[in-house]
């Protein structure tokens, strides 16, 4: 770390600023054929969002020195399956949410089928982005991000927490089988996130591979713990999108099962954990561990 | 060609039952968690179809020298996209289709929730395949099957061929607005199927990739074009899918631009065209030629 980088807020809004940038240069224009749909795709991506998944995507860059080039382009291919996700997510038959973001929903703006298809649309763009552009001096290494990516949106990662949470709904689950559903719905993309930034610069060893992958298996978990204390607690204007749903829904979240302090308080343990894992890093991993500051102490 | 090699009906035959067996081996097992969710993907994926991608993959991976182990993760690869797209594309907020491959379709066999997360692994599952295995001797090589099948399902292929038809039901299309759509709904993915079963083996010439593209071409407008002709003509049950929709559903098709005998004559046109383009290649192209009749000449 030296005197001249900037505060972690500086940063952390100009890697934001640098993805809408990035996001809205490699998502297709509205000008083009098909227009509704890429109009739809770039409401689904553009405009919001925290972006929590590349600003970890930038933060693991930095301890492999990679450059700010291919991290965009990386974090870019990692924030399209998330938002894909998110817009399939909204849909009727899952979670038929008409907010998000402080906007309303892809299917709601557009139309449901629209919303199905800007889904299918950008989980194929994200693909494309990790094989089209050069993120690696190695192509395998290369083929080494898309094998994460395809892994982490798929049946063992996240569609298939999506499905372990469907399956859910209504049942109590005991907190293994909370854990379970959330490594997978929302910790697999994490992980991608990481370890597809942290493949962009110079090559770790596997042991430094695994403390990376270990610290964002604590962040991921976090930030699933710190999003049910919010959505128990916050409202939905601040959150910008519907608060309250976990109880409604009747699902077992870290809230229903811990109580809103043991919540908090497993938060804090996972903070601590990613911290330690990233000892052995020294200042090239400080945004990483103020991410998992912010991360957890976050407000909405 | 050489005496012992089979005839057309054996060699399609034999892919048929490699593809049926290289996918179930590929998917998900169904006692992998998520249950359900593997259980439905395997239902989507296997048990029907002609698997006309993964037989042109094959085809085309004879021209190059490529391996059939090779080839069948390839194929696979290709014909998970086409499975994901049917099981999306019978949704009801898309065609609303009850039946495929005279079975209950994805959703009514499951549910929506399912058939949405099926189609969204089954296309991760795609690319993970297509990362994972060796299936090129040159790694960039295999980067750039991935680009091929990540812009063939996307939306300037056919999640983009999908929004126009979703746009264009119930308007009279022009002869060339019915060929745009279709390039991108069927013809992308077919295109895609012949390029990645070449890259497989020994790297071709540029003029040959562009010669077999060609073939693809034609090959993958005669396809929707006896499509168009088949489902004004033939029955649900030679079918297995719901015949005279296209009627009903007040779509411009080839039938109704060109007349039953002009579509016909269309796609013998076609068919002449894509073995024009094979010239070059003798024998090695045999089953690519016999592919071509094929798709013309199918009664379903």
């Amino acid at each position: 770390m030296t005197a001249t980088e900037p505060n972690f807020q500086s940063w952390l809004s100009a890697v934001q600023a640098r993805m809408e940038s990035a996001l809205a240069r490699l998502l297709p224009a509205p000008s083009i054929a098909p227009r509704r749909l890429h109009e739809a795709m770039r409401y689904a991506s553009l405009g919001g969002g925290k972006r929590v998944r590349p600003l970890l995507t930038f933060a693991a860059g930095a301890v492999s020195g990679a450059s700010p080039e291919r991290l965009e382009i990386a974090a870019a291919a990692v924030e399209m399956v998330h938002a894909y996700s998110l817009a399939h997510d909204d849909l009727p038959c899952m979670d038929d949410d008409v907010l998000r973001r402080g906007k309303p929903t892809v299917h709601v703006e557009f139309d449901e089928a629209t919303a199905l298809l800007v889904g299918d649309a950008l989980q194929s763009l994200a693909f494309q982005l990790l094989a089209e552009h050069r993120l690696a001096d190695d192509p395998s290494a290369q083929l080494g991000m898309v094998r994460a990516l395809a892994y982490a949106s798929g049946s063992r990662g996240m569609a298939g927490g999506q499905a372990i949470d469907l399956e859910s709904t209504g049942k109590a689950l005991t907190p293994p089988e909370l854990e379970l559903m959330h490594i997978h719905k929302t910790g697999a993309l994490i992980r991608a996130a990481v370890a597809i930034g942290a493949a962009c610069g110079q090559k770790l060893g596997e042991a430094q591979e695994a403390k990376l992958d270990h610290y964002a298996k604590c962040v991921g978990l976090a930030f699933q713990v710190v999003d049910d204390v919010l959505d128990a607690e916050a409202s939905t204007a601040t959150l910008g999108k519907t608060a309250g749903k976990d109880a409604r829904q009747g699902k077992t979240t870290y809230v229903s099962t811990l109580g809103a302090a043991g919540a908090r308080e497993f938060a804090e343990t996972l903070r601590r954990d990613a911290h330690a894992a990233l000892a052995d890093f020294g200042a090239r991993a400080r945004r990483l561990g103020e991410l998992a500051d912010y991360i957890v102490l976050r407000k909405f």
